[in-house]
């Protein structure tokens, strides 16, 4: 049975990145009531088997059925690519990743039909990108390339300092020289590295961060199945399955606003 | 009831670390068998609180007393300053850390009586090398700092380029002002990094590297307890808790030798 209009919206990622996320649909959807679960007891997810993504996956979005999510949003893009189809099965309410969105808005926006594309090892490893691009658009060229360190830099909080500047040209050398006009940021911690990745790369790459697309998908999504809430404005909770007061630290930079107090759960 | 001298040592980390112990144990304890298991599943620990790490130690020691262990090594020094009185207090059998045969080492090592640590953060924040060695002399003066994102360098094997240079002057810039002449590589993915931290410390700062230390105190332990194998050599097996296939490319480098097949297990 699905849950009514005034659920709220539950969302899930491996840690903190999908904060991003929640910040876009906050943004888009003010008056949803949001419910955010952050797995940093088995973070991070993007060094690990399909397998063991998916049991963790399956899991998170069990906790947001029980309470009471009426969609889940699986804002973890190692998650979307390894355990949106098996969530999407288990579970008769609308689920929502961060690929398919992140894809419709490189396509459109590379006019040289050249895309990049940078993920964690798991994300990149799985292709889902690439066949989401070329399925929207056979022509397009899909260069790739994982770039497992950037979440450590992010976490550590290194967003622009020589370490981060090192990363980012051994990494994105490749992408230079392949004519890209569009690069997805496939990670959700990728974003607070805009400015680095930004200047090594230059003007005539766009970095396409998938979290606005997704909140406007999730919007019409909502749209359409008549679950949009009618309440004046919409709160939102976080919950953690580790270090509370941590999360509480950090969330700031990707909420860009002080974050409400946070939950420690077992799954 | 304790398992006899037939029986094998246990041995766990939360990944692949600790199997530059192993390494040192094999070269010191070549009669043994060794079984080693890698929480790759839940790796890493040194980023998670007090809580989770004794959750998820006192799994992989429960799996190695299944498995028939005589002994647990404790091979990662997040789970030794967390996990070490709870593992030992619940079972029946000689359990050794890393931590304390560290600071042993260190302490005789310093001359100027002024020893860095460096760890993860649960390792530094736990303090536990700094009240070690304090017990062991209490005029030491210990300079600790957490370096996280040395664990990543080595995960993603860039051991000695200018992002792991430029990660090495940023954390070890406050140690070389403090006149150490003894740094404990306090996690056991550090001394693949020795090449780069003792290039930026100079040869006054000797390198500690606790896995040495812990198979003699180890083969000490065994000896009082009576538990040593007298058979003519020993093999050892790996179990890990996600992608067998990534841990044996990676293992090489931490054994030296080609390692044998690895098995995966749920715990």
């Amino acid at each position: 049975m699905q849950n009514g209009k005034d659920a709220p919206i539950g969302i899930f990622d491996s840690g903190i990145g999908g904060l991003t996320v929640l910040s876009a649909i906050r943004r888009h959807l003010p008056c949803e009531h949001l419910i955010y679960l952050g797995d940093t007891a088995r973070v991070p997810y993007g060094t690990k088997s399909a397998e063991t993504v998916v049991r963790y996956s399956s899991e998170c979005a069990e906790f947001l059925m029980e309470k009471g999510a009426k969609a889940i949003v699986v804002a973890c893009n190692t998650a979307s690519a390894f355990a949106l189809s098996a969530i999407s099965s288990k579970f008769d309410l609308p689920v929502i990743g961060v690929i398919a969105p992140g894809a419709a808005a490189a396509a459109a926006i590379s006019r040289k039909k050249v895309v990049g594309v940078i993920g964690t090892t798991g994300t990149i490893a799985s292709n889902a990108y690439g066949r989401e691009l070329k399925s929207i658009d056979s022509n397009i060229r899909v260069v790739s390339r994982a770039c497992p360190l950037f979440v450590s830099l992010v976490e550590e909080g290194w967003l622009d300092n020589e370490v981060a500047e090192a990363a980012a040209r051994i990494y994105l050398d490749g992408m230079r020289g392949e004519g890209i006009d569009a690069l997805v940021l496939g990670c959700t911690h990728y974003p607070l590295l805009k400015g680095v990745i930004g200047r090594y790369l230059g003007d005539s790459v766009v970095l396409v961060d998938s979290a606005e697309t997704t909140a406007t998908f999730l919007s019409d999504t909502l749209e359409a199945a008549e679950l949009k809430s009618d309440r004046p404005a919409g709160n939102y909770k976080i919950y953690v399955t580790d270090l509370p007061g941590r999360f509480e630290r950090i969330a700031g930079a990707f909420l860009g606003e002080e974050p409400p107090s946070v939950t420690r759960v077992d799954l």
